[in-house]
């Protein structure tokens, strides 16, 4: 059951080239919760060498909304509605932490969270917070 | 000075590795208003090969904070604060471009929106709308 | 047409007591655009003298709300899922308008954007910027 | 020292005839978090009988802003810069409580969220989850 959960959360990553371009895997799917990682590559920043607002954004966006897709039933589509997001602090480690909480699973829009932490020397920073809906689709 | 300030938005844009790696261009900057395209590239896609949310929200902050970084002064730097972007059509067209204007220049906070349109064939559609607050930092 | 859109919308109005509260009377409306107004009574201030942020979005959704409502069919209802404010000056004047637009009519989720003004002595300052989306919800 | 915060955030409420004409009451106000509550009066529906989305807003903003409050000097103001909501349920209780906590709190912007529950037969909704950003100004 969670190993075809994380399954089918992996396989929806394997989809979205632009999760792979950023380097992001996937570290635990849960019902409701879903953590994804990233190194800061080099070629995804800002002019102060830290990482790129539009990067930060993509990991909490991407993981806010797999942990909607994990509610969802397996032919379910999800897209984002909406989203928010204010920034905390810099970016400035080496790798990205991103984890999404479904609020509540509505049947229209699935209202979500996400947080965003930047990882750097065994320390971690709170650098994003997200909120938004997600739409279920169904085929 | 229309020419100073295209190279100063452009400087900044050949100092942010993201905005090179989403092949983003600079079309136009006036005071308080900045456009730019990108091709879609097949790197940044989603599950149903349309341009990811990460990329289109990307585009959309690029240009509302160079919209901002074009009406402080040139040694005042900008980042964003917060940023919320509402998404109003798949983004399956073959450009994206995004147009970002400065509502309001205040010393604290300059308010911006943001608009994403998708190009395709000749026509194009409305696909995100971005509304944040980004902040001015003198050194 | 018109006049009977203008009554859909002033009944609609005449069935929420927050507005009747507020003293908010409607002064037009058309197809995707409403506009409301509303003097700054001295029960809605917050600790400066000005109109209430709370009342300030109040106005500013009920527009964003009822545009939304100008552009379904009449049997359908509407509810705000999610609404975003950016304040941009204070609101220190003595009367209140607030101007509501859909920007895109889904099926499932309208977005929409407003403005609000403060009016005094004959001048106008945009006070607040929403931006959201509303549900539409068939009988 | 909790004394005093209790006194200094009930100082402000009764300060802000909003909060007064909206019958709120202070709770509890601890460093970062402020809770508040109101009964859902009859002058405060929307056309379903329900509180209404912008008096929930009320709420929650006020929550937010004072538990910004609770983390400044006492001699610096507080001002809402933006704020978003997202309605999870109707709020069709007899009361509402509203819980404000400060996330960071920087020198620029102080980043916060609330929740608004809605009370009704001893049990308690989830009916909004707010994020935002409050400006300290020192005098």
């Amino acid at each position: 059951m969670g190993d075809s959960l994380h399954d089918r959360i992996a396989q929806s990553f394997a989809k979205q080239t632009m999760i792979q371009t950023l380097g992001a895997t996937l570290v635990s799917a849960e019902p409701g919760c879903v953590v994804i990682e990233a190194p800061v590559g080099r070629a995804f920043l800002q002019q102060m060498g830290h990482a790129h607002a539009g990067f930060v954004f993509a990991l909490g966006d991407a993981t806010a909304g797999h942990a909607a897709l994990s509610v969802v039933a397996p032919e379910v589509k999800v897209v984002t509605a909406e989203m928010k997001i204010n920034y905390l602090a810099p970016a400035n480690g080496d790798r990205l932490r991103a984890t999404g909480r479904v609020i509540r699973p509505g049947r229209r829009l699935i209202v979500v969270t996400a947080e965003v932490h930047s990882l750097k020397d065994g320390t971690e920073t709170l650098t994003a917070l997200l909120q938004g809906s997600i739409v279920p689709i169904a085929p």
